[in-house]
């Protein structure tokens, strides 16, 4: 689909980061006029809906900067360069959780701020999990707690606004529809 | 919640934009260590989950430049300096569909990229929809095209990957599970 489509008459490299690419492109519009357009170039992220025997949701609570709080989201993590989205997500559930399972299933994707960046999310579902190790954060600078609720409890974070990341309410609203109790 | 707190020691402001502003943060991590964060900041944008007399929902295809295509969402904007969140979801909505309505709710917020920008989305329900003219784009850089599909439809999008945006996959689940039909 490429309506409207904007055509890049000039590219600004305004930063290259180790999570983030910031540029600015002159674009060419539909009308023949002109604009700016300020893009972010993001590795894209794999978060993970993962249950444990017990019918529990596993959570992690972690500090965000851009936030200047910490937030209850489910595990995620960005994609290194080269790796597919099934081995982020396992990494990701191991270092943030210290889970692992055998039945690991993709559930779709989405863009999350397509109005300036193209960070793409890769939603998993992690049933039978194992437990390899007591949770630690294995990134050397990412600390994270654990958290698991049954789908009540996570509803009811939600309807507070004690949860309000997208991917995790996303994550709580597919679970409620696939009729987890 | 302030767990894991990490403290910023020295900021850098890189980019300032139209849309979104850039700064990397050196923070003092909660084990001693340092690290860096690049961090987006952005005013917030509303969505709104609109639907028509006729029990359809309204979406808008749009190009995207950071995806370099168009996709499908539904109506959404960022604020404007000062603006409440209800005014921007009025403004928005009439800009890209020629909608209106007096019968507008507050649904929920989210933040949609935790891991790197401060973006929240404001997301309201418009029933009892009104025409007031054909949609047009009155940005002046801003082309979309109107789309009205049913629940059905939309779900259809959805599992087809055709729609993966997130506030609109998320408007979805929302209209399932209050069980429009």
């Amino acid at each position: 689909m490429i309506k409207f489509e904007e055509k890049t008459t000039q590219t600004e490299e305004i930063f290259t980061g180790k999570v983030i690419n910031l540029r600015v492109d002159d674009v060419l519009l539909p009308n023949g006029k002109t604009s700016k357009r300020e893009i972010i170039k993001h590795p894209g992220a794999v978060a993970v809906i993962a249950i444990t025997p017990d019918e529990k949701i596993v959570f992690v609570e972690q500090y965000r900067k851009a936030l200047e709080k910490s937030i209850i989201e489910i595990p995620a993590g960005k994609m290194e360069t080269g790796e597919k989205p099934d081995v982020t997500a396992l990494r990701e559930l191991e270092e943030e959780t210290g889970y692992t399972t055998e039945q690991l299933t993709y559930v779709t994707s989405f863009y999350t701020s397509p109005g300036f960046a193209d960070e793409i999310i890769y939603i998993y579902e992690a049933e039978n999990l194992k437990q390899l190790h007591i949770s630690k954060a294995l990134d050397e600078d990412e600390f994270v707690e654990l958290m698991e609720l049954s789908l009540d409890e996570a509803i009811q974070m939600v309807n507070e606004q004690r949860i309000h990341d997208v991917k995790t309410v996303y994550a709580i609203q597919y679970l409620q529809l696939k009729g987890m109790k």
